[in-house]
């Protein structure tokens, strides 16, 4: 059966940002330990590191967020994916084509796929993909390849038109993350708000309290 | 049923040297259709690749291979290799444990694994790695994070210690083929001696020839 998850707070792991493997797995469990509600999902991505780092890191990973009932979304790497048994993967538009991406991790596990305008969204086969991340929103440091900034009008727009799930992905913080709500996302992914912040607990409640408001 | 495999000529296609996915399906064939026999194995090594492209590379050098019946080889990426259904997979020290990388592709898939000293070698699992790779031999250009240069005489110590057919790799070119075989090695693995070459049938005939002497 496929796992239940709630896009509302999506961390995006990233080592340099998060101190390595450890830092990772600290991260991750204070994020989710705030009191009104931390990180609802977590994904491993880590562009830099070779792939047995990776099957370290997702398997100390997934040890922390299983009992928790936090999925795990790995991205880009679906044989790290399987080995792990992780709740899902993430890929892009560049990576393993949604249709073979399925047909390697079977009908059980969540799978995400990156957009960053209209057509790409009009061509997300629906069936097969589980919920779609948009962005970059805003301008980002953290992901060098990044496609060009969508922006929050037209971001509203594009919400218009989902037809999946969908997470905001791109410079988000706090200050941001009501406005994106209310423009009709389903939930925020953040890298450097929460990993590599003095206080990853406290920065995670924040995030989730200002996205709560929106909801009301 | 696992494929059977030579290493006598291994050819490694690196696009950046070999002009792209179709400058290495060219390449391929141009190396196979040597008439003195040309490569006999044939390896997709793309770091700089995003995934989209292995795919698609990896699909059109099967197509182009699997009439000839000479086996295609997924460098690090285990989920192209399951997508493509490769002949096999070869996994560097910092990829994929082979133990895993075992588990993924199932008994009759064949599996490489770099080696670069006798501890690494030592370390082998014999009854899940078909064939090692032992370098850099000499000094390459063509891999930029290779470990330090081995040397033609540590090397033939090596091969005396192998309990697995073993293919030479790094720096190696025409005149240095015969030597290799001499002290021990099963075959050779090539990049640049093939790829980029303005007559990669001819290069492969001559790597060829030259280690078929040292067989006799």
């Amino acid at each position: 059966m496929k796992p239940i998850f709630n896009l509302s707070l999506y961390l995006v792991l990233d080592p340099d940002l998060c101190g390595g493997e450890q830092g990772m797995v600290a991260t991750a469990l204070a994020a989710l330990a705030a009191v009104a509600g931390g990180v609802t999902i977590v994904q491993l991505r880590a562009p830099k590191w070779k792939k047995r780092q990776w099957v370290s890191a997702a398997f100390a990973l997934k040890a922390a967020l299983d009992p928790l009932n936090i999925p795990l979304i790995i991205n880009d790497h679906i044989d790290v994916a399987l080995l792990v048994d992780a709740a899902g993967v993430h890929v892009g538009q560049q990576d393993i084509a949604p249709e073979m991406a399925r047909q390697l991790i079977g009908p059980n596990k969540i799978l995400g796929l990156s957009t960053s305008n209209a057509g790409q969204m009009a061509a997300v086969p629906l069936d097969i993909v589980d919920y779609i991340g948009v962005g970059p929103v805003f301008a980002t440091g953290t992901k060098l390849d990044a496609s060009p900034v969508i922006g929050l009008e037209e971001f509203a727009l594009l919400m218009q038109i989902k037809s999946l799930p969908a997470v905001a992905i791109g410079g988000i913080g706090l200050g941001r993350v009501a406005a994106l709500r209310a423009a009709g996302a389903d939930g925020v992914a953040v890298v450097s708000a929460i990993c590599g912040q003095a206080n990853p607990q406290q920065a995670a409640q924040a995030l989730r309290l200002e996205g709560e408001i929106s909801d009301v």
